[in-house]
This record gives C-alpha cells, structure tokens and sequence, in this order.
C-alpha cells in the first residue's frame, strides 16, 4: 500500500469521502424506486412495456420524484466539492483532530440533509444541514489557500 | 514524474479515469449540436441574432436536446463517484489484474449507457449499463472502506 | 506536510482547483438569493411560514432563478473534470510554466462565463468562455494519456 494510505488523517479522509459518495450514490437507485411506484417516467423506451393505452400518461414528472431528484442535485453541488477540496486539505497535513471534526460534521450535515429533504421535514432543518455543510467546505478551501498558495 | 504516476495500478486509474471524464465531457458539444440542428435553446442571449419574430419560438426545450441533457447528467451522477471512489481505491494499493477489470468494465458500461440512451435503444440495455457501473464503483468502495475505515 | 504539497506544480494546482470550486460553490449561495428575492421556491416546506393565500403562488420558477441553476449546472459539468483530470496532469509531473498557463486560462475562463451568463451578456462571451475552459481540459486529458496510457 502506497504511504499516502498509511497516514491517520488521509485514511479518515478516504473513509468519510467513500462515505458521502455511496450516500449520494444511493439517491439514483431512490429515484427509480420513486419512479417505479409513482409510476412517473422519463423516456418512451422506460415504459415500452407497458400496455399501449397507459403508455403516454407514464412519461410525466412527479412531485416525489422530482423531490428525489432535487435532493440528488444538491448532493454532487455539496458532496463533489466537499470530497475535492477535502482530499487537498488532507494533503496538507492538518491535525488529525481537526481534520476528523470537519469530515464527521460534514457526513453528518448531509445524511441530516437527505432525511429532512425526501421527508420534507419542517424548515429551517434542511437549510441549516445545507449551510453547515458548505461551511465545512469554506473552511477546509481557507485552509487549503493558507498553505499553499501559488498564484 | 512523482512516484505514484510510477505505480501500475495508479497509471491504469488514471488512464481510464481521463477516458471516462472525456466520455461525459464531449455530452456537452453533443447538447449544443442538437440545440442548433433542433432550433431549441435556453437563453434569450443565444438567439439575438436570429430574426426578431422567430426568436421567442427559439428559446424552448426539445426531446432531442433533453435526453442529451439527462445522459449528460447520469454521467455527472456516476462517472464523477466513480473516478473519486476508484482515486482512493487505486491508492490503496489492489491487484493490478483487479482493479483493471473494475475500470475496464465501468468504462464499458458508461461508454454503452451512452450509446443506448441517446439512440434509444430497447431496455433493459440502459439499465443493465448503469447498474453495472454502479456496482463496479459500490464494490470499489466497499473494498477502500474495508481496508482504511477511520471513522 | 506530505512531499506531494511541497512540489510547486501541485500547489499550483491545489490553488487553481480550490479557487474554481470556490466559484462553484458560491452559485448555491446566489440561487438562494435569487428564490427570495423574486418569490421563487422549489419546495412546500420552504414557504410554510408564508401567509396561506401565498403559498401556492410561492412555489414556482422563476427565469432569473432558472438562469443562475443553468449556470450552476454548467459549472458542476466543467470545473468537475477540470478538476480531476488536472490532479491526474499534475502528478505526471508537467513544467510549472505549461501547467500554470492551463491553470489560469481556466480559473479565467469560468470566471467570465458566470459573469456573462448571469448578466446575459451578448453571445459569444459565454460560449467563448465555455469553449476555451473545455480546450484547456483537453488539452491536460491528452496530456496525461500521452504519458501514463495503460489500457
């Protein structure tokens, strides 16, 4: 194993990055779940199967899955950036300890932050999951262009 | 050259990394093309030179142009998890003969997802084509998280 | 530090990808903006503590909201790959002078494309913006297949 891996703090980031990417992951086969028993599809070659006359009326939108998909959306804009700019923070060598507090509040911002998106759970509890986790973020980019930054 | 590109399994990951992310890239000039030979696009700014009394029929969505746009997104969705997960898996040191089959048969499947979206071929083809991919990168992760879990 | 952050192309590009993805990040922020200050939500839950008669009318879309997610979209397509296929060109080791040129032609590139996607500046900035970043992309995805290709 090459020694990247055989850092503590680039072995949390590898864990809680796999982490938030298979629980972003987990939002397509959702949206098919969605799909299947809203009945709500998005391509005639979905429903060929279906007989001739209901065809037409299952390739429409549905507010469950369009939910979903919204819910998907705002994972890769959060979760994407979160694991690119996190891999060069741990490349800086932080404290293990911070470094461990940024990655176990992001992962726990964004499960809170599909949970309350797809149950629809009151507000302000999806926008205060989506906003702490973009502060992760910043701070771990702060933290990135104090150390290195070669214009 | 660093010592990781030095790596095998770090230069087959990065081979097929770079082929998978030029696969989604060329979605985007795919979209445009079918926008202009559709006459179907999204911003009143696109079509300020065309005739003033067929600008407004302009600026509208297409079946054409928006399959493209959910292949592309699909991608978005699959092929950026899958060169994150498959970065920290190819650093984890596999055997060469194993991480190569994961990228070969997930550059396979999104190359033929690509394919049986945009000509609309008969499912399950589609669907197999991301399933597929979709387990390569779950069994990717699953083999990071058993090796560095930190949590 | 680890030695990959002492290496002056690799700061370089931990500058470069940490500044787009900044960029990127900031669009949430902005389509935020844009649903409040026009009256445009996506969602029932957002506009619970809305007066009853409003509330309908509430959840809508809006063009300028529209425009802001189209432009987010187009970042999360670009500056993803930029990104990951610029970590795999850094680690092949380029001149710091080549791979500067590459970095900053992209940082500028989408910088101007959101400008002139927001403020809808006449055709062809935008598409001049998007075009030059993706060349910049390909042109670091040939280089690194020119130099690590193992099929």
């Amino acid at each position: 194993m090459p020694k990247l891996m055989e850092e503590e703090v680039f072995m949390a980031f590898a864990t809680y990055a796999t982490v938030v990417l298979l629980k972003m992951l987990l939002m397509a086969p959702l949206t098919a779940y969605c799909r299947f028993t809203r009945g709500a599809f998005a391509n005639d070659e979905d429903v060929a199967l279906k007989p001739a006359e209901e065809r037409k009326k299952l390739v429409r939108t549905h507010p469950d899955v369009e939910r979903v998909r919204r819910c998907h959306l705002n994972d890769l804009e959060n979760v994407v950036p979160f694991v690119l700019v996190g891999l060069l923070y741990a490349l800086t060598g932080p404290q293990l300890s911070t470094a461990l507090l940024h990655f176990r509040v992001f992962a726990g911002c964004r499960i809170f932050h599909s949970i309350s998106y797809i149950f629809a759970l009151p507000q302000p509890s999806r926008a205060l999951a989506w906003l702490v986790g973009l502060l992760v973020t910043l701070s771990m980019a702060y933290s990135v262009l104090s150390k290195v930054l070669v214009l």
